[in-house]
């Protein structure tokens, strides 16, 4: 077992390697392109990791392990052109950058592509990992899509807002586990476990991201403090004040946000009060803590060493104290 | 066997039975429409067929021939939005009727759904399946970007505009009969063939397209006769013209196309007779009969019985010959 992040150099000098070389230019350079504007490659590492805790070499895992990141940067390319994003990671997107159509389509044969990364596996890998990956690509587009309808919903659910991030965001870090696990050839039970340490994980990932936009450090946070109140987003802070908030905390926080006039520190200044004074702030970092004790708990079904578990305890505990 | 109207009929039923129940509707409603439109439904017929060619019932292959009918609408789907198309067969296209968003979201989710029809295949069919899948959908991404690219391009050749309605049009229909060889487990020459005929067929009636779309009976086409014309596309009539015509026809294709002037009739007069004179139309026939021929002589080679190849040779000749 290697630390995390001999895991991501193994991954970016593998990416740094694998470069379309393809024609038409006009397809290939755009995926070029995004796969190199850099991120935490943390989804492949899961991949990788998971291999090697159920026994088989990083080196085995490292086509699935560029098939979730080929993946997700589909998906991020796609979702650009529907949040009309001028920037990804600092750099132009792909659709800014060249066009939509062209982010249309790069971004299709990006999707074909995860799928061709598979073909290095046999018969019976191949199609655990092709089944598995086609039902999270679907409950990926499941997720996006309910969170374009959220944006002009005003009854959202704490229930549904949950769901839409499992799928949006969480079951593709637990298929990136299980992916590492069904490479491995690990028992069914195992591999089940693993994908729900991981998919518990990514819901305690996403409500703490919830968080830390309004409640991080802006020298080390990496995006815009802040940013999900001035775009009015229903995170999981903006819903739980509106459950737990009084009728008067309620009319405030929707006045604010309605408020075109206030200024945008005050505007931000104003709805972080109302996060915390109804008791929202405190219940999203609960939510952050329960998620990561469920992911714990399924680490104690595993078939694995104490050793093995501890490093996956590990990770979960920076994930959950992380401040960026 | 049974004879192209009777597999229509019952992919048709099938289809009909075939509705996504699931949420959120937003994502599948689309999916289900644009399904329903209607459609000739040749590329699957033909994979049903060729599975009975190679022994197996229709039956067997009917989740691989919805595979490509899904494959077939998310590439409509997604190139209606590059094309800014208002209609398909008459009725809204999806991002018209919908949004771009949904156009995006719902195409995506299609591609994701024809590789899981695959599902139903134990693991060396799914495996044979999804790689012929992968590489064919990827050929048609680059031959749309081709069809982009050629837009702005005034020295696209004949080779180039070959290889960009091969991989846009025809590697489907091959790769559609392929796969039902594939479920039939024919042999790889059997299947390899198959794919062939499939191949040359398809680019015989695509230049059979760019033919009817000028010269066609506007009682019996389809589609507005001189709608390329009036598009200002570079078919294969207009690069056989620039290539046979004296430079005085071919400024006078270029005068004429570039006229905003001139009723629409008269231009698509002026640029038919051009089309004829030049020898382009003659040259145009003779190149769907070239590519039907290579298909025929594909068949021979076929290890099959001469009364099965009698049904392909007469399936290739009705298309050939059709005047929609």
């Amino acid at each position: 077992m290697q630390n995390i992040e001999a895991y991501q150099k193994s991954f970016i000098s593998y990416l740094e390697h694998f470069s379309v070389d393809k024609e038409p230019k006009s397809l290939y350079e755009p995926i070029n392109y995004i796969l190199k504007l850099g991120g935490k490659r943390l989804r492949p590492v899961l991949t990788l990791m998971t291999a090697e805790i159920f026994g088989v070499t990083a080196e085995k895992a490292m086509s699935a392990a560029l098939s979730v990141e080929v993946f997700h940067n589909f998906s991020l390319v796609h979702d650009d052109i529907m949040d009309d994003a001028p920037l990804r990671r600092g750099k132009e997107t792909v659709h800014e950058k060249w066009n939509l159509n062209t982010g249309i389509l790069s971004g299709d044969a990006m999707l074909i592509m995860a799928y061709q990364l598979f073909e290095n596996y046999e018969p019976e890998i191949f199609q655990a990992l092709a089944k598995l990956f086609s039902k999270t690509a679907l409950e990926v587009c499941e997720g996006q899509q309910y969170d374009v309808d959220f944006e002009t919903r005003d009854d959202v659910t704490i229930p549904e807002y949950l769901k839409m991030i499992e799928y949006k965001t969480a079951v593709l870090v637990g298929a990136a586990m299980k992916m590492g696990a069904i490479v491995a050839n690990a028992s069914k039970e195992d591999q089940d476990a693993i994908y729900n340490f991981g998919r518990y994980l990514g819901i305690a990932f996403q409500l703490q991201d919830d968080y830390l936009d309004a409640f991080g450090n802006p020298e080390t946070f990496g995006k815009q403090v802040g940013g999900d109140i001035l775009e009015n987003k229903k995170t999981y802070l903006y819903l739980k004040t509106m459950e737990l908030g009084s009728s008067e905390d309620m009319l405030s926080l929707k006045t604010s946000i309605d408020n075109s006039e206030l200024s945008n520190d005050i505007k931000v200044e104003t709805v972080k009060q109302l996060f915390t004074n109804s008791g929202a702030a405190k219940a999203t970092q609960e939510a952050v803590k329960d998620y990561t004790n469920k992911s714990f708990e399924v680490l104690k079904t595993l078939n694995i060493s104490e050793d093995k578990k501890q490093v996956l305890r590990l990770f979960g505990e920076q994930l959950m104290n992380r401040r960026v």
